[in-house]
């Protein structure tokens, strides 16, 4: 154990996790499988081939395996930019006044500004593996985008990205990155395939959204030979390669004798939630320890608080697996808001049948309470948050206010998952008081839930 | 020892320097004097109390001390934010099939995107003991501008920043991260000022230049009661505070028992430069070690390479001392480059006459080949840098290809210094292929050295 704490805590090499963690064999009852489109039964394996690389695809079905090796490329790899600090959020603490410890687990220190080439160059490297000859993906905020770009570079493998349309006319510049990186990036939706060009006849002024940008993805690399489609969230596998995250966070802490009571991340499809919990879900499914586990949505596109937990689409165009998830509805078009990368009808399955179950609590805030929050942080930790991220910041400063209150020196674990040196047009916003907030109206969202598809299994 | 030399290597908080190496102590022969601009006599620390503050106007003067005691609560804001990591690039030199060994000490890990903030915290922490209520600046990539309004915003200071004029046009985005930490940003030349008024009614067109910048943000400190001036870069201050670049490095390299055959670092006022080579020059002047130490400038704003080594003022609007330093005259203005944080007429006091005294080389290289050498970089360290640091990436390539010919094993060690992530548009045209060099003419030159002020030692 280290002596003292101090305010960055970087493993060594050798301390690096070398095996992903899979919560699934963890969990007393499994998620309902995914069900296959055109015939409503859960899938195969060897039904995802088309879409997904083999390995991964695998990955994706393995309810039972418990760590999965990280192969040694990977490790290589992820050496380049890992081990992440966990910062103890001391000048934070300080300006709160709170009694409770606050650590962050920081993820945005690589070019592709946060956790999401965890399981970039995880995917890329299994498609390489597997001899395929070019990938799509959607990016909503860009960080996905970004990230498997500087993957696919790093793998000379050629990719097509879908950036939900919103995103891509307010962060100009997250474009150009992804090209200097050799992407070709097309604002989605497009009329580059059949789904986006229906989407856009029926609303040619939409922004579009994560679930709209899927299915271009999709089409594309279903009807492009050794093409596969990758996704930065939502996705079992990808909480498997984040589960990297959560490893080196609580071996962290070890290290300086502290578990967390809380643990909080935001919360889009949830990649960067359920690595970041993890082991710690694990404790708790094993009920070795009970710390509080929290997911912060925005309250302009708020799946666990307000969604139905039901069979539904991944995407708009209804051409993916239905999987068994908290869901605004497939249809459900969200408001243009800054934290593009939170913009997701859906909800990671896994994490979705731990909040079913009780494991989990959830909640979501306005955008502007978010930026609040954001901006407190920037000047007393000095890193500029993403919008994304800082829905986690807003939750753990309003848990140490209660800790202020109550008097309880709570350790707070947040997952601070990227920075904001692309969203300067949202900062300006809340700088300039431009900003809005957008709830969707309870009719809405009832509208949006009578689309849900009629399977048996949703009442 | 470590065993095992790893990617990256960061020192522990109890391995981190405490002291500021002064690298003017060890000179043999000391920088020629500082001379005021009323009298041309060389001046005394008293006469820039009017400009800066008054421990900072001592570190200026003091040509003795070797350490500075680094006061402990600016240790504990480094502590937020470094050590930064000593990088070996790996990649890179499996890229370039070079037998060198490339090191690299990564900066661009905080918000500010550089190492501007290690000096920053410096001076605003003494001007806040001064009791000083608020400070200006000029900044031109908007690194320092950034760092700045970081730590202004940390002890709550107000602070005016002018901002080079085609920065402030090509980087929005800089300008709006400056005004989320509180400053005020104004681009120069502007009209709150009599020297900003009266180059624009000589060009109102111009894109502006630091040394421009300058002279507005001075005219302002010392017409505003209890303001400052504070500078990012050229002064020996700045140089003594950066100084903890080279220190965290050159332990981290004792600790793999590595020492640089080559050490090379971008060169615009100096700051980064005379930080990164402090430790490593003092073992060259104790005659200890013969590193080669390698200064690389852009070709379009070349004052090691084709400027004089003359008496000269910092700024173009002539209110500053006079300085002996390789300059391109005040009166130069350097086209509009992408590399903003490179294109100021001077240099270094301190590594001009190191540079005249023979211990150090300069180059300078066109901007499409600092960008293709950026480029090459990212994809393969997947950090996208800066352009004013892939000048020095560009050198150090230049070296390990040269080891590629001859068969040496060097050990290569450059400063990148900070991130592109608001270079975009430089970006975009290298990609678009729309990016020109700009060379000055040898008659540009001439006419530029003929605006030198007339003191009797430029000869």
């Amino acid at each position: 154990m280290l002596k003292k704490i101090p305010h960055r805590l970087y493993l060594t090499e050798e301390q690096m996790p070398k095996q992903w963690y899979n919560l699934r064999a963890d969990m007393k009852e499994k998620c309902d499988p995914l069900l296959n489109p055109s015939t409503m039964q859960p899938i195969k394996e060897a039904d995802l081939y088309p879409v997904f690389c083999e390995k991964l695809a695998a990955q994706e079905m393995d309810d039972d395996t418990r760590y999965f090796d990280i192969p040694e490329e990977i490790q290589d790899f992820y050496k380049m930019y890992r081990p992440s600090p966990l910062i103890r959020a001391y000048n934070l603490e300080k300006a709160l006044g709170t009694p409770a410890k606050i650590y962050y687990k920081f993820e945005g220190n690589n070019t592709s500004g946060s956790h999401k080439l965890n399981s970039a160059i995880a995917q890329v490297y299994y498609a390489k593996e597997q001899g395929l000859t070019s990938l799509t993906t959607e990016t909503g905020a860009g960080q996905w985008g970004t990230a498997l770009s500087e993957a696919c570079s790093y793998y000379n493998i050629p990719l097509t990205v879908y950036m939900v349309k919103c995103s891509y006319e307010q962060k100009p510049f997250r474009k150009i990155v992804m090209q200097t990186f050799g992407a070709n990036v097309i604002p989605s939706p497009s009329n580059t395939t059949n789904v986006g060009r229906s989407i856009l006849e029926k609303d040619p002024l939409t922004g579009g959204s994560l679930g709209c940008a899927i299915s271009e993805a999709i089409e594309k690399a279903v009807t492009t030979p050794g093409c596969r489609y990758v996704l930065g969230s939502v996705l079992n596998q990808v909480l498997l390669h984040q589960s990297i995250i959560g490893l080196e966070s609580k071996q962290a802490m070890e290290l300086i004798d502290e578990y967390p009571d809380v643990v909080i991340g935001c919360a889009g499809g949830g990649s960067n939630l359920g690595g970041l919990i993890a082991p710690f879900m694990q404790d708790k499914l094993l009920g070795k320890a009970s710390p509080r586990i929290v997911a912060v949505e925005p309250a302009s596109c708020p799946s666990f608080t307000r969604g139905r937990y039901a069979y539904d689409f991944c995407d708009t165009g209804k051409v993916t697996p239905l999987a068994k998830m908290y869901t605004l509805g497939s249809g459900f078009m969200p408001s243009p808001s800054h934290a593009g990368g939170l913009r997701y009808h859906g909800m990671s399955p896994i994490l979705s049948k731990l909040y079913h179950d009780g494991y989990m609590e959830a909640v979501s805030y306005e955008q502007t309470k978010v930026f609040e929050a954001a901006v407190l942080f920037a000047k007393q930790e000095t890193i500029l948050p993403a919008p994304e991220s800082a829905h986690a910041i807003r939750g753990a400063i309003d848990e140490a206010l209660k800790c202020k209150e109550s008097g309880e020196a709570k350790t707070i674990l947040f997952g601070l998952t990227g920075t904001g040196y692309f969203d300067m047009t949202a900062y300006n916003a809340y700088n300039e008081k431009t900003m809005t907030d957008y709830i969707p109206s309870d009719e809405d969202l009832a509208k949006s839930f009578d689309g849900l598809p009629k399977v048996s299994d949703n009442k």
